[in-house]
Parts: C-alpha cells; sequence; structure tokens
C-alpha cells in the first residue's frame, strides 16, 4: 500500500461522513465520538437491546468496546453485530481489557465466533489473552517489541481467521497473508484513557471507505498516529490535559497531504519461525 | 423581548444557581454538568428508580435526554417527570435520535403524552420525527434553512401543545402562537459532541428564572449562541478540541452586558401559509 | 508528617503504576481515568457483578464511588469490596450526594458497615448527612469553615470507627486521633465537575503505598491541591475549560520537589469541645 492509497480512504471518509455505530464504554464515549466527529465520520452510542439491531441498520460501520460490559450491553453487541452482517457493514471488535477477568476474555471470544468479526483492535496482552498466545509461545514476550507485535498480529489473524490489528509502540496490521507495521504515533498516546478505544473506532471509519480490511485498517492507524504526533508537536510537553485537546486538533486538521507526508508503514515479510 | 430581559435570566441564574437534575446520557454527562457549572447552575445526574421522584423533588428543573435510554432510565424519566410536575418544577424534553429508531421516537412521544412537558428542544430531524411533519408536510425541508426552522418549531408547538425549541443554524423558539428566531451560534458548535444536549440543560436553567417559556428559551438559545461566538473567536481555527475548553470558558465569562451587545434573535410572524 | 514523608508517597506511585479500581459514576469516569493516569496510577473501570471480585482480585486499591449508582452497581460494589478486604487492598468510598435521596444516604451507610472501608472522603454536607451530625451538633455550620472542616472528620471517624478525609475550601483528614488539615486547593475546584471524585481516587493511589491512611491521605490531598494551585496559575482566569486541562497536566508534571515546595497542612490538636 502507497501513502496515495491511505491518503484517499481518509479523503472519502470526509467526503461520505458515515455513521459509525459504537456499543461502547462510559469511559472514553465522549473522547470517542468527538474523535469520530474531528475524523469526518458522524458517531452513534446506543446500548440497548430494544433498538440495537434498528440502529446498526441505520449505520456504516459498527464498533463493539466491552470496557465497561454488562450482560445486557452484550445482549445488544449480539443484536447490532448480527444486524450489521446482514447489512454487510463492517464490524470492529475492541477486546478492552481481555485477560483482566475471565467475564472480559470469554465474551470478547464469544463474540469473534458468533459473529462475523471484520477487524479485531486490541493490544498485545488483549489479544494474546484471546488467542491463549502466552501460553503456547512462551518466549514471545508480548509487552510489545517490534517484530513481536507483527508476530501477535499475525498469528492471532491466523488462529482466529479475522483481521487483526495490534497497537502500542508499533502498530501492526495482519490478515494472515499481509502485515503491516505501522511507525506513526508517539508516547503521549498511553498517557491519557480512549486512545486505544478511539483507533478502534477510527479504524472502522476507513473500513466504510475500504474493501481491502489490512490496508483499510493499516492507513487508519498510520493516520491516527500522525495526528498524535501533529497533537504532541503542538503539546509541547505541556501534559496530558494540553495533548488529548491537541489530538482532537490534529484529527479534524490532518489532511490528506500530510498524511502523505508523515506516514511511516511498511510491509513485512511473512513470519515463519 | 428585550435583550435586557434576556440578559437579567442570566443574571437571576447565577445568583440563584438553580440545582438541575439531568437524566442524560452517558456521552455528553460530562461536558453538560461542566456547562451547567460554567453558566452558573448546579448540576446532579441520577439514573436509578430508587431516587429518581426524590431527587427531582428536590430539584430547580429537569432535563430529560433520551441520548443513551434503556427502560430502566426511561422508567426513572417517568417518575421523575411526575415528581416534577407536582413540585412545579420546569421538564426539557431533549429527544436525542427520535427518528433513527423506533425505541427512540417512541420513547419521545410517550414522554411528551405522559408528562407535562415545560419545553421540547432539539434539532429540526428529531423534531419532525416526533411531529411527523416529514409525511404531512413534503415541502418542508428539514434540513434546516431559516424559515423552515421556525416553522417546523412553530408546527410543532401547535400539534403537540408544548413550547418548542429547534436548534440548527439558525434556532427557532415557538409556543404556537409567539415565535422567536435566534441567529447567535457558530458552526463549529456541529463538531463537538453534546452542544445540542447542553443547550437543552442551559434552557432549563433559565427557565427556573422565567415563567415565559419561550422568552426564557429564547434568552438562554441566545446567551448559549453568544458563548459559541466567543469562544471560536478565542479557538481561532485550532479546532473542535480548543472549541470545546473555549465553549466552557465563555460560558462561565459571558456576562449580561456582553449578552446585551451580542444579542441577535427577533420575533416571526406567524406562518399561515 | 513532614513533607518528606509526602513526597516520597508521590515518587512511590509514580514508580509502581498501581492499578486503581474504580467503580465509579458516568459522569467523572473519563476525567478521573486520566487524571489518574497523569499522577502515574492506571485506572480500570468496571460496574458488572459478573467481574467485580475477579478484577477487585488484580488490583490495587478500590475506589466505590456512588454519584450514578443504581442496584446492580451497588452488587458490584459489595462483590469488590469483599474482595478487596480479603486482598488487603485500601478501600475509598465517595458518598457523591449522601444527603440529597435516602437512596444515597442509605446505601453509603450499608457500604460503611458491610465492608472494611480504609478512607471515606466526601464534602462536608455528605459526611455530615452519613453520620448524622446536622441533627446532633445543630450549632455547626456543615458549609465549611475551617474549624469545622476537622471538627466533621474528626467526629465521624470517632462515630464510623474509620479514617474520614471532608473536603472543601480546607481539607481535614481524621482517624480519630490525628487530625490534619489541608490548606492547598483553589476555588476553581469547585467549577468543574468531578474534583472531589479524583481527589477520592487519587487518595486512592497513595493509600497503596502508604499504611497510614491518615499521612496518605493527606498526603494526596495537598499533592491534588498543589496542582490545583499550579494549574490556575497556568489557566489564568480564562475559564474552567482551560482549569481542567490544567489541572490534568499539573497533576502530570508536579514533582516531589514542588510538593516540598508547596505543601501546606497542619496537624491540628484533637477537639474536646
Amino acid at each position: 500500500m502507497k501513502a496515495k492509497e491511505a491518503a484517499s480512504y481518509l479523503e472519502q471518509v470526509r467526503t461520505r461522513n458515515p455513521l459509525i455505530y459504537n456499543i461502547t464504554n462510559t469511559v472514553v464515549a465522549n473522547f470517542n465520538a468527538n474523535g469520530l466527529l474531528a475524523v469526518g465520520a458522524s458517531p452513534v452510542m446506543a446500548d440497548a437491546p430494544e433498538e440495537a439491531a434498528d440502529m446498526a441498520w441505520a449505520a456504516d460501520a459498527l464498533v463493539l468496546n466491552i470496557g465497561t460490559l454488562h450482560p445486557e450491553q452484550v445482549e445488544s453487541m449480539f443484536a447490532a453485530g448480527r444486524a450489521a452482517s446482514q447489512k454487510g457493514i463492517p464490524i470492529v471488535l475492541d477486546p478492552v481489557g481481555a485477560g483482566a477477568t475471565p467475564y472480559r476474555t470469554n465474551t470478547a471470544r464469544e463474540l469473534l465466533k458468533e459473529l462475523d468479526v471484520t477487524l479485531l483492535r486490541g493490544n498485545a496482552g488483549e489479544v494474546s489473552a484471546i488467542t491463549g498466545l502466552e501460553s503456547e509461545m512462551k518466549g514471545v514476550d508480548v509487552s510489545g517489541d517490534q517484530k513481536d507485535t507483527a508476530v501477535i498480529a499475525e498469528h492471532a489473524a491466523d488462529v482466529l481467521g479475522t483481521p487483526v490489528a495490534v497497537t502500542g509502540p508499533v502498530d501492526a496490521v495482519s490478515d494472515g497473508q499481509e502485515t503491516y507495521q505501522v511507525h506513526n504515533g508517539h508516547s503521549m498516546m498511553a498517557k491519557i484513557t480512549g486512545t486505544g478505544c478511539l483507533a478502534s473506532a477510527v479504524a472502522a471509519s476507513f473500513l466504510t471507505v475500504s474493501d481491502h480490511v489490512v490496508h483499510g485498517a493499516a492507513a487508519a492507524l498510520g493516520f491516527y498516529g500522525t495526528a498524535a504526533e501533529r497533537a504532541e508537536g503542538f503539546a509541547a510537553n505541556q501534559g496530558p490535559g494540553t495533548f488529548q485537546v491537541e489530538l482532537l486538533n490534529a484529527l479534524y486538521h490532518v489532511g490528506d497531504l500530510d498524511l502523505r507526508q508523515s506516514l511511516n508503514m511498511k510491509r513485512v515479510e511473512k513470519n515463519d519461525e
């Protein structure tokens, strides 16, 4: 994928203003809604089983985020997910905290099993917890060095049969065949809550304009990381409060030319170790 | 209504610090609480049926916002709404997403039917969905040009027997007899989430000091729009992150003299087409 | 306690990055998560009874905040609280709105009765509502002058057998024997929502590194107030939007040297009036 392709996805998101339906956690709902608006998408949040399927039918993509899951919300996730598949819109699953409790790990696995998830987006620990990578591959350090992120993404995509994005200091996106590393981003992203969740939502926006999941997700993460770089450029170490404000500003202002200049990703060879 | 009257409402809100009880959505709760504090009101949020009536009895106004509704929350809305009517405090209904799903449209209609709602505040699409204006008046463009906002508000107030505020590029407030257009505001308001929800909450604050619903609501929207103009003046196109911060600053600092200088509203003749 | 001790707690929090499990309200969840990250702790939020005990077992401290309580969440509070006691981690209870409705007052009392709460952190009105101080001591003004905050904290600690922090213009922390007043802070803290809630969460962070509850809580409030002073120094009366941003920045940047210079607390004599 060339930067031109990534830039064209951004431009299409801004032109089409896709409606992104988020069943998400109460911690990041506001930040994610503002982030989606800044990117050029339209966010909607709704949790009730009474309307989950209807809302999915009205949307252009669905984001399922288990950050503050409870049984009724999970019921809505299944209902919305089934409607999304019938309509043929992308589904992004963000397994927040998978591995921290059995309820989270099991729910993430059931959603992956029962629904036609388009992209799984998590950090190294969450994705490894879902696939059981920790026990299978003890030599792998899941704390996130560059090679391992790609290994985790590729392994998870193989095991799950679903494209996977693993974010961290270096992001990786893989469908088991094609794997990209994205080097854009900034360490301040770890100092505010919800940057991972918003990455999932931005990826969902890009998947509304790209049929190639790995390309669409990698482009989204490259754009998102570019915005974070720009944000900290303006924030200039004032702190996480200012960084959060500047991240929303940057998501609004980073254009296709900025993206073409700053995008830093590369395709990595298939790992056959 | 003269600017002097609007300014006096603002001054009274700041003096009395009314307690505004919000049953609202999880996306905007923080922003709305901070917005109400900035205006000079005291916010309280509570969702449980176990305390909804008690909280309404303690409050000076009630805001019902269906942005992330679920059955238990709706039960609380009815309980709080009945207590509010018994106490005689204003009720503002914000029908977020009415028209998007039957659950939302029907819930908004039931709340309007069963409770003594003081003011319905929504955008053109939401209000039209509730009244069924789309099917009745096909010639009306509900996307919000100036004349139509007033037409929609006046029509809805007639049909529902309730004063209605329709916000958009130009706001309109009507009780079916008296209709005002409010020209204050800024397009950046559409780039952050919750500006409509906060408009409803600010209107509730003003209705605690004004028995004239149309005047109180129009004054609130004029004040709110004035704050948005000032906010973008300071934000100077830095982006939606900065605009959100500056909007809270402006709601805190805009005073009665600022309001008298900037208020841009006019009464419109009754539409008899 | 000397400033050196307070500064050492801050340093240890930043080194150990304790995991703070918050069962909290939907209004402040985002702000509290960002505040904890800024301090150097790791926040996690989870409400479901299905995982509350598991999450408490994974955590270093537990914060129970009843700001938007509902029965299922209260069930989770009890489950998490019991697990926390078994594991031996500190529990901070924030009785938001106690006194406003019987449901809140009673829930706060039951949590205090059934769980081994390490610290109760509220404002003068909330703490007095729980202990029934208003009826017992009619001469006491609970609106918060300096002496009374200490009186309220000391009285509550005596009655409840639990250390208590009462925040306000002057904070007070007492276990019934030892009482400290903390004079750090800024009046702008009352102009944004969630500053009290975040004070509870910051206190929980400090209690993970201090076995002396009164010292740990007083150090946390001194640090928090110092950050607020610095924040308004930078915000320079721009308003509550900017103050909120600068408070997160200050929580991130205030170091042990800053704290040693600015800490303004004193031990007060036991009140035997």
